[in-house]
């Protein structure tokens, strides 16, 4: 197990990556809390709550369900849950422990942050995209009609607590979807994870824990890494948005329901490598390996048949945009990419139609 | 003018209060923001809404209304306004001016706290608990179900700009609420500021703002005095408190229809002041010079019809609640209060008890 250190101006908290990481709540004084609630899945507390409460000694008093999807990620269900919580009896010295994917984990890391103005959570991440991206930098969110993460809030947990042993339970697609959030990592890390993860990925399977166990935990490093360097995205942190500005777009243009977000991910990794490569800010070599590893993790869902002028119209959409303007993470080799902010339209409209095309 | 300064451990902000406080929002390098809204009431806003834009130079995008009313504090409504500002292109760079009194002061401030993770926002209160309370400090709220203030988050706003003349349009039963807040004020204060406040209330009015100002800028002193020595009521701040156990109370017992909130502060006042007495901690004759002053506000609406069990029962939902706990904020004398969190059910029954048969 591998214990990362995330260190703010105004906090720290420990990353536990690896077997055995759920033992880590030990080392929280949870004796101090008035009660503790856990928030998440029905199906996935049903397979794996028994085993968290022996390996993490935890003593919770309630278990809150929400219901499994993006869906979940919403105002009305910050309401609901708040309103629950409250009628529970939870007051301002509650522990909340998000045991879930990212949706759980963004949505009770809301809720932990407006709850009576702020109660103290734990994150316990159970999908790769969880594991070693959104658990681990404290931005908790909800979306607003069709706008993504628009509401949330900057709030980090007490600890974090990767097990990989639970992503045994993954229905494979889901799992395949949480490795392009893998891929990504790789591009921004370099070649010496680049490549082992070239050489492993043919061999990932959601029940190869200790094979699994030392990308995640190599993964969630490049994110504590980041996150450490910038806490609040305002510069540094934009790189962890690559592949996400094509990706969101297609999301937002299928409502949220033909892609996993991993998905989405793998194909805006294609785009923007593809778009990087004819502006010339990335060789070809590299751009063919990009692709090469991105197609390797396994099929995705068509976006042949996706208007092109729709998806580009979203992209100003996204809420990194500033004053309208789109800031790409384009790569440049692996191991660097650069922000630019000035890629002219047509580049990019031209970049997704050859992708579009490139897949009939 | 008067220019207090709330200072805090991560941040600092001034609180201007007196006439011409609006031309404070030219010390703000507004030029900066990529965008500006109002966040307002109709009706107020037709009343002084180019007033303000003249006094404060502001050059606003849009303005956007909230209907009147505690229901405003709402998630649906910060759903609402997100939404909105999305749509009108509003960005992490641009500023919201929280235009009208402790509604859309709280409202505003949750969604500024929480748009895109946290945009800057101005506080431009128009009424006098507004003014003199909740404007200041950087608490924000939205209410859950009946659980008021159940949501919120600290977040400060860049500035506070309270201008008395605005009071003139003040119906007068909401302006008389208000001056509640400052008796609360003035007993937290001492007898400097009570012994003001009982020469002059008679003679406040709506109108006469060259009276109301300097009691303003006391009573907004208090409460910047109050959050300086703690900004996050974890002790210190709980005095802000007095007056509010019974209130709240007796606001949820009546479905937040019967009372103005600072009513319903109005009766919590007479009932703490009459409990203490009955508990020794208040000297009679003090006790009685607040219930004097408190009454010399003006009339409140009855209560006599209340079930006390009811409201008995709804004491122990305030979100102040620790373990199910009520610490109640008791007078020792004027300028002096103590929190104690012990103080017997029964004690506090037959206070309220006794309060709701002397209306009779």
């Amino acid at each position: 197990m591998v214990r990362l250190k995330v260190t703010a101006t105004h906090f720290q908290y420990t990353v536990a990556v690896g077997r055995g990481a759920w033992g880590g709540l030990r080392s929280l004084a949870t004796g101090d809390y008035s009660s503790m609630f856990a928030l998440t899945e029905a199906g996935l507390w049903h397979r794996w709550g028994r085993e968290f409460l022996r390996a993490s000694g935890l003593r919770l008093s309630r278990v809150i369900y929400v219901p499994a999807g993006e869906r979940s990620k919403s105002l009305a269900q910050v309401e609901k849950t708040a309103a629950r919580l409250a009628a529970l009896g939870a007051d301002r010295h509650s522990l909340l422990v998000a045991f879930g994917g990212g949706v759980v984990g963004d949505l009770a890391g809301f809720v932990a942050s407006v709850y009576m103005r702020g109660i103290d959570y734990v994150q316990v991440p159970t999908t790769i995209v969880a594991q070693v991206d959104s658990s681990i930098g404290g931005k908790t969110a909800v979306d607003v009609e069709k706008a993504k993460n628009l509401v949330g809030t900057f709030y980090p947990p007490r600890i974090v607590l990767a097990e990989p042993t639970v992503l045994r339970s993954l229905p494979d697609r889901v799992f395949r979807s949480g490795l392009y959030e893998v891929v990504k990592h790789a591009i921004l890390s370099g070649p010496l994870f680049f490549d082992l993860l070239e050489r492993r990925l043919a061999t990932l399977q959601p029940n190869r824990t200790a094979v699994i166990e030392p990308l995640i935990a190599r993964a969630a490093r490049v994110k504590v890494e980041i996150v450490n360097r910038d806490e609040k995205e305002a510069d540094l942190r934009r790189v962890l948005n690559l592949g996400h500005t094509y990706g969101h777009a297609i999301e937002a243009a299928t409502d949220y329901r033909r892609f996993l977000h991993g998905e989405a991910v793998g194909w805006g990794l294609l785009g923007v490598t593809r778009l990087a490569a004819r502006l010339g800010v990335l060789p070809d070599d590299e751009a063919a390996r990009i692709a090469r590893l991105v197609w390797q993790v396994g099929p995705l869902p068509s976006m042949a048949d996706l208007s092109p002028s729709r998806v580009l119209s979203l992209l100003g959409h996204d809420k990194k945009a500033v004053g309208g303007r789109v800031h790409w993470v384009l790569p440049e080799r692996i191991g660097k990419v650069r922000i630019a902010s000035d890629v002219p339209a047509d580049a990019v409209a031209r970049a997704f139609r050859s992708l579009q095309r490139a897949e009939i």
